[in-house]
């Protein structure tokens, strides 16, 4: 089994963070996807789709989302559950999970795919090229502001993001208001329930993969 | 136990049909989304989101994310399995659900929402207010014709999105592609192996709601 990744990358890096809350060792091929070489053969062959990360089972399958590789070694070593145990904490994970995505990983990628010069034709990963909506940039700023006003929000209310537990939902918020960085947006230190719960993921070994 | 929706949305649609797919029966609320019901009060104060569907839980919590509920019955009724039973199966499961959301209906929402006048100032649905994007509905009917494409080539390899067996990803694709008729796209009928899952679909009972 071989993970084919960029830690530095969000998607890539919440896969990491995720094996390492689980304890999990993996053989690992850098693709040096800053240099485009995630666009070119070989690798645009092994993987259309030109994404990282993959996961190549020893089968010679792949998996290429990174939530899937986390839903498989979570299925594989259910302990310490990052997807919750009993249904309800199963729903509030998926529940919190995509709320984070919908709301926060995407406004984030609009913002910096539709802006950034390194982007240009290349505003959705995959294996075709979008030319840059500039319109779209400025949504997915103002998105983002209002995602770290209402994540700080969720969080007077909860320790973590899905309920009691840290989970996968705090891996993918985490490692967003973090790359947030790349759109030169931060939240406002008055969002103090934000940076209380982001102090304490802050301290977690796992938080340190990557950068 | 109640469940907030509009079943002919594409969103509580998919969840519907995962119900009859389960067997499970359920007390339902209508909620008038076509007149606007879902963005006034009481409603708006119920699920500040203004979405549908929402699960309300005996002890009113509430699960406003479709997948979301559709997981927590999974978790609560097992058989059949929509989201895979062994690791890998899950795993494929996510990662085809995902790349049909990402591909297929996020493709048909930015062609809908950023086009149509019902949806002038509402081009993401949630709590706020956002402008269309002329752009964007463009470029969402460009991905929707690669995705047909895609996912033809899918299932000339797969009998299923997902692999062997029916799955939550193809309830996700068969409602997207059936909704991709309100921005006036369908399939190429020279697409035959999406035609041929297409007609499986239409043949199970589960397709016939909320139509």
């Amino acid at each position: 089994m071989k993970l084919y990744t960029f830690a530095p990358a969000p998607n890539p890096r919440r896969v990491h963070m995720f094996l390492v809350e689980k304890d999990i060792e993996l053989e690992e091929v850098e693709v040096q996807i800053r240099e485009g070489a995630n666009l070119l053969p070989p690798y645009s062959e092994f993987n259309p789709l030109r994404t990282v990360p993959v996961l190549e089972l020893d089968d010679g399958q792949k998996i290429t989302e990174s939530v899937a590789i986390c839903r498989y070694f979570e299925a594989v070593q259910p302990e310490p559950a990052l997807f919750g145990t009993t249904p309800l904490e199963k729903a509030m994970v998926e529940n919190w999970h995509r709320r984070v995505e919908l709301e926060g990983m995407q406004a984030v990628a609009e913002a910096l795919r539709n802006s950034n010069p390194r982007f240009e034709d290349r505003a959705i990963a995959g294996p075709r090229n979008f030319a840059q909506i500039p319109a779209l940039a400025e949504r997915g700023l103002a998105r983002l502001g209002f995602w770290f006003k209402d994540l700080d929000a969720r969080l007077k209310e909860s320790p973590f993001v899905a309920g009691e537990n840290f989970s996968m939902a705090d891996i993918s918020a985490y490692i967003t208001v973090g790359f947030a960085r790349m759109v030169k947006a931060q939240p406002d230190e008055s969002l103090e329930h934000l940076a209380r719960w982001r102090a304490g993921i802050d301290a977690r070994p796992s938080s340190r993969v990557g950068t």
